[in-house]
């Protein structure tokens, strides 16, 4: 039986302060370290568990946030925001960088052995983190087939995941191809999983409210993601006992 | 430790006397079962060596054969008799079928618990197996996004996994995107992985001799193509013990 101790830290970034969530395996040794980056309307009890359950598996996570400790309930207000973020590679890797100097800061984190993995708007900023030459040792993005600043993918030097509903209408298949002939033009080690029938933000439980079009929860999907980002960090990440 | 018994079954199917491997799991029991579809030139040591690691797992697996017992050398040769096979649903189907009446009918069989994995012309039939309405639990192709007559994708009840490379000249993105809609159309619970950079029979370690342009292997995903085949298995096929 595992442990994990988790607390929120406060740190600056993009103009804000920030609030994320630590989550820290049982034991005293340097682990392996994930960076989990959410969806838009900022960082939620749905990714902090998902930073809890990465630890159980051994790993120091910070769940990093992006909106200065809010979650906008209010679509517009979330798109007023994360629209010029993610029209903004250097915003964005800011935050990224922030977050990783946390996650780095941290005694137990292995500081050779980070992984990000991201969420929508936290997967856009995990690949630019990659693009801006990060060693990292994978990068996972859900529902974030972004591309980025011309040439820059060849900065990337871990293997990338990404995963996206079919259905997608803000992920659509031109944005997919996009994404995939700019990591295979760079030589990235690439993945791409289509999941049949899914929309946008499918690994996430339906949030009471108004919502965007085209967004919806496929909860066996959203399993299988999930399956497949552990999947990526057993294979880049190894747990070494 | 587990130990697994395997050997050589012949059975009549497409006018020849196929020989297929089967392996069975340790114990005496009845078990979820497998069928192994390998790729155009034939049943070779690589698939029922394959065979023998599902049964390892704790699988009744038939790792069944296309061509009467023969491995094409000669790519000519093989395209010869597989492009009219690939043509030819019916036939492909007939192929399939055989085999699975031989699955069926081992007493370790659990006959309500099957599922069809195939790799490029294996795959195919697979997926023509569960056009033809065959109740399977789970059906994975490797290198083969091939489509069927219209309408009869409906008849698909299991989970459909697909896994092809971006780079694949014989299976390219418009023969993907084409698979994909006929999967979405007829409300197949369906999903594509593209290995990004790898060729056609990715999976495959290198064969000596005359080999197909756009054919090669790709180790690392490779891997991860048997892992996702492996998880499908997990998801769709659980080995209660």
């Amino acid at each position: 039986m595992t442990t994990v101790t988790s607390h929120t830290v406060e740190y600056p970034a993009d103009g804000l302060t920030m609030v994320g969530h630590l989550a820290l395996p049982a034991g005293t040794g340097r682990r392996p370290a994930v960076l989990v980056g959410p969806e838009g309307p900022g960082l939620n009890d749905f990714q902090r568990r998902r930073a809890d359950a990465l630890a159980e598996l051994g790993y120091v996570v910070l769940a990093f946030d992006i909106n200065g400790g809010r979650w906008f309930t209010d679509p517009q207000e979330m798109l007023a925001h994360v629209m010029p973020l993610l029209a903004d590679p250097d915003r964005m890797r800011s935050i990224g960088h922030a977050a990783l100097d946390v996650l780095r800061a941290q005694p137990r984190t292995d500081p050779d052995r980070i992984a990000a993995v991201g969420y929508g708007t936290g997967g856009a900023i995990a690949l630019e983190l990659g693009r801006d030459g990060v060693d990292l040792r994978a990068i996972a993005t859900v529902n974030a087939t972004t591309t980025g600043r011309p040439g820059e993918a060849a900065r990337i030097r871990c293997p990338v995941w990404a995963g996206v509903g079919s259905e997608d209408p803000i992920m659509p298949p031109a944005q997919r191809e996009a994404f995939t002939a700019e990591m295979q033009a760079a030589g990235v080690d690439w993945r791409l999983v289509v999941y049949g029938g899914a929309v946008h933000a499918f690994h996430h439980p339906s949030v009471e409210g108004a919502v965007l079009p085209g967004v919806g929860h496929h909860p066996l999907h959203a399993q299988r993601a999930w399956r497949d980002v552990v999947d990526l960090l057993a294979e880049c990440l190894p747990l070494t006992k």
